[in-house]
């Protein structure tokens, strides 16, 4: 399945289980947030080498919490109707001119210090 | 672009900056999970009804912080080698299984308590 | 206890298991961030009005978990050497005059908003 | 000022500000949550032993973020009626109980896994 796809899918899933009425844009951003969280508790006593050479349950479990990141990601761009592809194109457009590479390069400043 | 070409332009733009030593999948698990709250920042005293009409200038927004969110996953499935659209997939699918139709309808309580 | 004493029982309870090595500031603040996840997790789907009444075996929980992020903080500001209390006491002042009652009464609007 | 007059405090803050219809638990613990990752920013990219050492005005900064976490904590506890002391030492004792020194002495597995 292709992004559409997904989003359509997932319509008919929370549509069978009469689930639009708790899917609002608040609810779904907050869902959105605490799955981000459950990505993150995998990596929350691992050092940054531990990280890259994750065991192989632990990265199969952290698949499935991108996964809902990416779900919940997805439909709250379904109801703000916005393209997340179209999105992620222009964001990375900006972050190009915010963080032009002779400023850049080697340093994790903010934009605004740089 | 698509997903692969936004990982590839990721890639890219993490090289040129040299930024490679920074994206530690713990680090780019962190980032996800700050700007998951940053989408959430932008509804935080709306109410479910004000979040379904959201006006222009917050959309817009919202629509970038959704792209972060977007871009940071898609930079720690490339390192972690999952394909965010399979995991998805079969994500929906063991979501379709702990909620059936029938003992899901209308209700928001977790599988657990099904 | 008094806070003192909870950060000295918690500075004992991580000696005791050799648990300094994992407690930088860095992994501190992503528990602390997991943890408010976890609270908020359990409002996920309430309405505002649900939040108000929870049932007391959910508002048990949300205590264990209200009590996660405490300890957290706790710890977090011990090692970085920062009274919370002063340290609310001087925000919280700070938050009087960015908000002060005759704009602020009513509205949720931020500060650089109002 | 103590846990109680802070919270006193806040609730006269909030009276006078006509906000108590923004905040409820769900919104506080929305909030909180938020908060928590304001804090987190701030060691986004920083190793662990730079998160050991903050520049001063980086440290003086993650003291107003933890200060806003402590200030909602203390909100959502004052509206659930929760003793946030009483409820961390209970917590620091189940923890005690979940985590005896012979099996998690320097482990940073979750007790479900030692």
């Amino acid at each position: 399945m292709g992004i559409s796809e997904l989003q359509e899918a997932l319509r008919r899933f929370a549509a069978e289980r009469d689930w639009e009425q708790f899917h609002t844009p608040k609810n779904l951003a907050t869902s959105l947030s605490i799955e981000a969280a459950e990505v993150l508790e995998h990596f929350q006593w691992l050092t940054d080498e531990q990280s890259r050479n994750l065991r192989p349950e632990v990265r199969e479990q952290v698949g499935h919490e991108i996964a809902d990141v990416f779900l919940y990601l997805l439909q709250l761009a379904d109801q703000l109707q916005i393209d997340p592809l179209k999105a992620a194109e222009e964001k990375l457009a900006l972050n190009a001119a915010k963080y032009p590479v002779e400023k850049a390069k080697g340093s994790s400043k903010k934009y605004t210090e740089l």
